[in-house]
């Protein structure tokens, strides 16, 4: 009853993946890989018993003995796999961007839609986090009344060299845009960004940035943009309701007194803290699929809107206006898109 | 050695400061009261032995057996009260605000400047607060880096039936004003008013608001004001800096595990959350003073500066857009009037 | 390489193993299963593809498609089922604890000194938890100095009706027995109980107990046992060192304001508080031995010192005097015995 | 209407209750000092406007403008002074001890049940402390049901070099002696000393310790006695009852993220932990004697009770046994004597 998966990209995120489903996770084997840098593919695949190297993405895809099919490429050929994909009617984990561009997500989601089902997952990992999902879990309950804001904080040690200006809302914020329209259950309408001075560990970019998102039911959502503050990766959230609030806790697992204080550790990177959501993402997707069922989790209409609302954001990164958020109208496919994913 | 104070206004405030002279306090005496209710200043100087009841303002003022003055009448006398003390050369600590229109404070600033030394101090008390002192001194410290952001919440359970629209800008996020031009040691440039959708609580009001504040130096400050959120009175704040951010602490006396959960209680009202400020705030405002010295805490500037960006507010929160505050020039005076006061 | 395991014991707690090695767990399958009660035992077979049915324990550790055997069967017939493992040189997973008497576990400790390798593992989930874990890492980077003290708390909402008067010791303390040999790696020589007044929650149980443990390098260990204190499941430790305390740290998911408090459930039970242990747990421990290693998780002597220990605490609660505990000398094939497991 | 006080002791907290006496409350004023030191009184005298040097404590006893005795001499002194002032029918604020033996304050208590009103305070300021009262308070109410333990640790940076091996029990966890006293309400009835290995960092002292009491009605308290912990000054408690437990809530002025770490300052020292309990306590006392009052703090039968426990824990350090608490039949005038004082 063992999922078979196919790899396309065994690059670092590919290659964790692979380690995962490998030595983590129940009910599912890699059983194929592939990619453009063919050494490194050839590597993976032979510490992998039993595993087949293809050639190409399309090849792996055919593969009969590929149930579903884990997208872990350069962002610019994720298009053509999960199209290849739907069309070879298997379930397919993108990671994040479902595509580099509008366009491409819509025609995703187009092809989704004209295979009649939900095939399509993407990467967004926050959704599976515990702490996310208590949080959300209290604002559904009522307990706090209905939520009016919500105050967000993304602070990385640092960005690796490649990280460019629009990288803040297409690489970092794009994971709060995601989780915000998950918390709140409604789309993104409008962005717009302000700017504070700027640090100086940032280099050439504008850091750190106020990124402000107006929910299609009024809510108003801030997310500060720290990419190099150096204490360490910091991801924080309240929700601000009628009657009260409600905030990711604090997960530390130790405080310590020492010279002076009382002090708890801050995760070091995003792996740190995020690790578990990873598991639990693609064990979730694993059983979704396992038995023919379909995804539950962040949908290619998800990964369209993301996308949708990075490009506003971008834009109001590099206007300093307020940009509106236009989406196509929402396929019936996905009416259950933007609920939580258990 | 003890300081001789007139109070002027015996309202609630004004009783108030006047306890707190007469059984908290060292080095102080209530020597004169007046009020426009002339039976509530009657029967509050009954308690005071050696207390005279005056039935003016300025006759209280003119008393010599009073060596400084409290202001606590209604907001549209200010003006008169204080430019009348430093007229008579005495001390005068005036409740916030200062006056009731920017002009008016602006004429109160010029009159201190033609009496050649500084007299006035406004009635700001979060400057005395323990947990904002701790913070100012961290960011003082330089070890959190550069600050570049903060971010603030000003939360009350409920609001009197009085409240209006405006008094969200010029009685609840005034404090935030004055404290953030003191936490960072300069101007606010502009602001700007963001509004999510309404509170059930809120009645007419336009509650939540989230109020973005410009600072000199290009600091980036956001305030939500949320007054009628129910579970209690919470003030919180986080500068974020270039290598960390310091907070407000949690203060919390006592934590209690039962029935499930964890708590620690939250405060109800500001008095219970700025008692000790309020103590503080005064007992240095005599002792800098009984000597013949001169006040260290906010000044008329400061009282002015809050009136210009509360006007500046209150257009943003009616326009919708960002607008600056103009200042007039600062007048040596001042040099150091934005600084810690001890 | 899947590792084919065989469980013997198939109530809730061999069936929450079933559960985990086949649906969370990777690179393990459970292969065969049997029980005293043949009808629940053949309903948990059938619901486990390819899964053999055995008549008794003695067949399934014989069967030749069971590479590895887990012990939930009752406490009683550990001993067999264990020593017979040993006997078929199988690697063996056994429920605590290891056997029901000091002298049982001593014969296991011998059985597999005569066999000459380490087979066996007994089921201290603590050791695998990461707050725990994180805990130990503090202690062992010499941070906090040389430990002195350490205070514990082991909290539950309620115990079942079955639950004795010894069992506070034998039941509920063993875990912080096995954790302390564990974080201080060393053995405990004396334990002492002393006895405040009773529960209203608690029948006609004692409760609560403070277990005192006296370590061999002289630290000292204070154990609150609460079995019936209502509002959740709560486990606490700090560790006193020369120059500073580590202590289990926070671990809230969530922290909600509303209705006078800020507040972070605390967990309903240990199934809440250690669900990710106990996988962690039979994850390293199938890791460990999947390709023919030995177990690294606590030993055969571990449980021996386990029961020694719990046997002293026994007697101390019934005498109210301190009770020395006396060990058999430790075999050479446990010189690693209470190291951390990873 | 300001009560006059005489100060017998102008060493170091003579000294400062004088500086809080004249700059930080109201209603009060020193008179009169003395001191065997009599060059470090005159200039503390002559510090003082109006206030008048005596040779001894006796003649400041006698002086009619001295309205109350605060005595801050060498405890082998306090006997008399707080006798003499008795005698004088004066109140008198006595530092802790209220006398170096049990058989003293006896007499004390003796002669203060003679005089027939209460008259003596002793300076055990934990009861005046926020924390400790919020503490009471919820305990009090019953949230926690009945307390059943207490878990105390009295942690210093570091201790003077003329600190003993009593030390620890008489002037370290005597505080936590009077606390519990005050909190369940109840006596003392035996005291029980365990001994960790020591500190490196203790000298020739045996530190830390455990110190057990064991109270009237049956709960049980533990107190960790660390008073070389290096890491800063640290004050912790938490009652267990059966619902729920209450603890000491956290205090932190501010958090502070930095560096990878999350942290909190803990104070350097008792001033800086306990500043505030001072002032609360000296003006607690102030108001309650300034209309002719009796004062409401712990009396001198808890001055006697702390001697008595005191005496039996140092027992129980010496032989290592449970040593049970002697009590006198306490008299009709203490009926109240260990009640929250307020």
């Amino acid at each position: 009853m063992t999922l078979r998966v196919g790899v396309i990209g065994t690059g670092m995120i590919g290659r964790d993946h692979i380690r995962r489903m490998t030595t983590v996770l129940a009910g599912v084997a890699v059983t194929a890989v592939t990619d453009v840098d063919v050494a490194t593919a050839k590597k993976v695949a032979e510490g992998l018993p039993g595993a087949v190297l293809h050639a190409t993405g399309e090849d792996l895809i055919a593969d009969p003995a590929v149930d579903a099919v884990v997208v872990c490429s350069w962002g610019p050929t994720h298009e053509q796999y999960v199209l290849g994909s739907i069309a070879a009617g298997k379930p397919v984990f993108c990671e994040k961007p479902l595509a580099t561009t509008q366009d491409a997500c819509r025609r995703i989601v187009e092809a989704e839609v004209a295979a009649g089902r939900r095939l399509v997952q993407v990467g967004y990992m926050r959704r599976y986090d515990a702490a996310y999902r208590a949080l959300k879990e209290v604002v559904d309950s009522g307990q706090i009344g209905n939520p009016l804001m919500m105050h967000c904080a993304h602070r990385n040690a640092d960005v690796p060299s490649f990280y460019e200006k629009e990288s803040a809302i297409t690489d970092t914020a794009v994971h709060e845009i995601d989780m915000v329209r998950w918390m709140f259950g409604e789309e993104i309408t409008a962005a717009r960004v302000l700017i504070p001075r700027k640090s100086r560990n940032g280099g050439p970019l504008q850091d750190p940035l106020l990124l402000i998102l107006e929910m299609a039911g009024g809510a108003l959502v801030d997310v500060e943009i720290s990419v190099n503050i150096r204490y360490g990766y910091d991801i924080r959230g309240e929700v601000v309701g009628e009657d009260g609030t409600a905030a990711l806790g604090d997960l530390s697992p130790v405080l310590v007194r020492s010279a002076g204080q009382a002090a708890t550790p801050v995760p070091v990177d995003w792996r740190e803290r995020f690790l578990r959501a990873y598991d639990v993402e693609i064990q979730e997707w694993v059983d979704s699929i396992a038995g023919g069922g379909v995804p539950l989790g962040p949908s290619a209409w998800d990964g369209y809107a993301a996308a949708a609302v990075s490009d506003s954001g971008v834009e109001a990164l590099r206007t300093g206006t307020r940009v509106p958020v236009t989406l196509a109208p929402r396929p019936a496919l996905y009416d259950a898109a933007v609920e939580v994913p258990r």
